[in-house]
């Protein structure tokens, strides 16, 4: 397999934005990787989109991208994996310039979430449920996360303030990122006093609905030390499925599927997780970023509640998690959110990160999941 | 890159599926292609479907899968390019194969499209369409490939027998095939005198809603030699993209992007068309198979309708069209044709293809089609 490098980054600013359409949001996101990394041609598309059919009425989407960016007759695919859509482009797009089959490939994810109503947009978002035995029920993912908090408060002692602090944690760096839906500060007065979604999660507990795009560019390692901007190479690349029932599984508190992807990608990598200066974790909910904290093994097995409370995955920490602001602050277009997080990623290493950025920051990892965990999608990124 | 070869295919009977679900249908042709292969492990799943979200209401579809195979937590990806799904998993999965990221690779390709009623079914297709500019306008498939019906009988003097006889070979191949939805001959007056869809097509040259799914197992061509069944390698493999919408295409009569798409497999293979033995290809309407006849190159621009009044396409002649009965009677549950052309080729390349059976061959085509020709998929296959 040839080495592979992001050569080029894009993303725009997240929200309700009902000016831009699902073509002229990726359109623009995507040009500005191409201008980031200043090549004049794709081999291939690779996208990330977990529903555009519910969504916008939308399927054969790579290919419409594909013309509206000017780009056919390239090859253009989209895939899917619910909100690990984004990561799982990333990994097909690897894979596709380790082979040899292309050298430069753009990989982008989008969601187009806002143009149905509440209760659509619920449907949609609970597909990446099990539906004959979840969706049909009545559950949607607030309340199988808060069963998820209720199994690791039990088991383990978390308290409803550790959550709010992933939420308070994620928003201080959010406010430091101008592409971020809500960029603001909140104290966990204001996530213990918010609406009460499921039991114990309340409305500052969850990540919101967005419109968003993302895009990178890959090309070898090789070529990609020619480029306009400093390379940063994909060292490490993990995925793995779970049962998509929740019912399922052996430990509900447990998230089985991320921590046997991180270790192939460190594997891959010949790394630790202490090796890592930075991570970009899949928060749709603050007990989802305690329960991948441990998964990853940035703390222990039952710990990650007094990871937040201690400091260890704060921006000056010694594990600093979700400096973008992560879904909570920045925003979760489901498909465009495993590309985000690969783009805050480099952006970090390249040292380009501005206010939120992490010191001394020479290695990555990005984890995105869909469902509750049926699926994740690890990557690790180191500057060369 | 690696060589890759198919070790293993599977096929159930398609049709109207109603005592299957989705995830049943899938499971058990994904367990006879394994079988067919004899390994007693996958590294990895790739699956091919275009709505899965709008025609069952699921997404997170190959986690879902890779769960009732029990078979996590092997990665799985879907991979979606409306009709062209299965021809972009199988890409998909010989790129992973060549790649060295993983050596069994199962492929699938599956669309319940049954569980909908026909209103539903409709909308749900005609999201392969660029929906902004032609669904919101009352555009369906019926319709837009009427229009490039129109455009060839003008331009090149196609006539309305012509179309039919295409429906007639096929359904004369496909009676030949057990697994067929609607393995039957039919006469041209019966397709003359079927109900009219989009005046010139009728009825009988459409291809129908379908519940289906097929699977093929990849691995290193190398690996390939000690398998259970003779190994049938994938020696070329193409894809293309052409504008979504048919306005914008400069001749709605031609089929680019799968020219463009052959051109490179073809390439690749380090062959011309007229090496090639058998061709699976993507007759969603009586008129694309006459179209495809012409962006292969098997007859010239303009002379598909006389190269299949001719007999050129038919099971015994110089370049036989789908022998498994094609679309229209072995039936087109999207996500799962571009797959189930491959399970076809490697039969005949194993000499298993019964009564339909082609003489000598050696060497086959598949080609697999998004929309109005938005993608095409293209692969070349040779017995090893």
């Amino acid at each position: 397999m040839r080495d592979v490098a992001v050569i080029g980054v894009g993303m725009t600013k997240w929200g309700e934005l009902w000016e831009k359409s699902l073509r002229t949001n990726f359109v623009e996101t995507a040009l500005l990787a191409i201008e980031d990394a200043g090549v004049d041609r794709i081999d291939s598309m690779i996208v990330g989109c977990m529903s555009s059919g519910l969504f916008t009425g939308q399927e054969h989407l790579a290919s419409l991208l594909a013309d509206y960016l000017g780009k056919t007759p390239v090859p253009a695919a989209r895939v899917e994996s619910a909100c690990a859509s984004g990561g799982l482009a990333l990994r097909q797009g690897f894979i596709e310039v380790a082979s040899g089959m292309s050298d430069i490939v753009l990989v982008g994810g989008i969601e187009k979430m806002t143009d149905v109503n509440g209760h659509e947009a619920t449907f949609a978002l609970g597909t990446a449920a099990d539906q004959e035995y979840e969706g049909y029920h009545g559950l949607t993912f607030p309340a199988l996360y808060a069963m998820m908090a209720v199994a690791h408060m039990h088991q383990h002692g978390t308290t409803r303030e550790q959550l709010a602090m992933v939420a308070v944690k994620n928003h201080a760096n959010g406010s430091k990122n101008p592409l971020a839906q809500y960029p603001f500060k909140i104290s966990v007065d204001d996530v213990l006093c918010s609406v009460l979604v499921a039991d114990p999660l309340r409305i500052l507990d969850c990540s919101p609905i967005t419109d968003g795009a993302a895009a990178v560019i890959l090309c070898p390692a090789d070529m990609a030390r020619s480029m306009k901007k400093p390379a940063v190479r994909i060292i490490g690349t993990g995925q793995a499925t779970d049962t998509i029932a929740l019912s399922s599984r052996k430990d509900p508190s447990w998230m089985e599927s991320t921590h046997v992807a991180a270790g192939k990608a460190l594997e891959m990598a010949g790394l630790a997780v202490k090796d890592i200066n930075l991570f970009e974790v899949h928060d749709c909910f603050t007990i989802a970023e305690i329960m991948i904290t441990e998964a990853l093994g940035i703390a222990e097995k039952g710990r990650g509640g007094r990871a937040v409370e201690e400091g260890l995955t704060a921006v000056d920490g010694k594990s600093p998690v979700n400096p973008s602001g992560g879904l909570k602050a920045k925003g979760h277009p489901v498909g465009a959110t495993g590309v985000a997080q690969a783009v805050e990623v480099v952006k970090q290493l390249r040292g380009e990160a501005a206010e939120r950025q992490v010191k001394n920051a020479r290695r990555g990892l990005t984890q995105n999941m869909g469902g509750t965990g049926g699926s994740s999608v690890v990557h690790i990124f180191e500057a060369d």
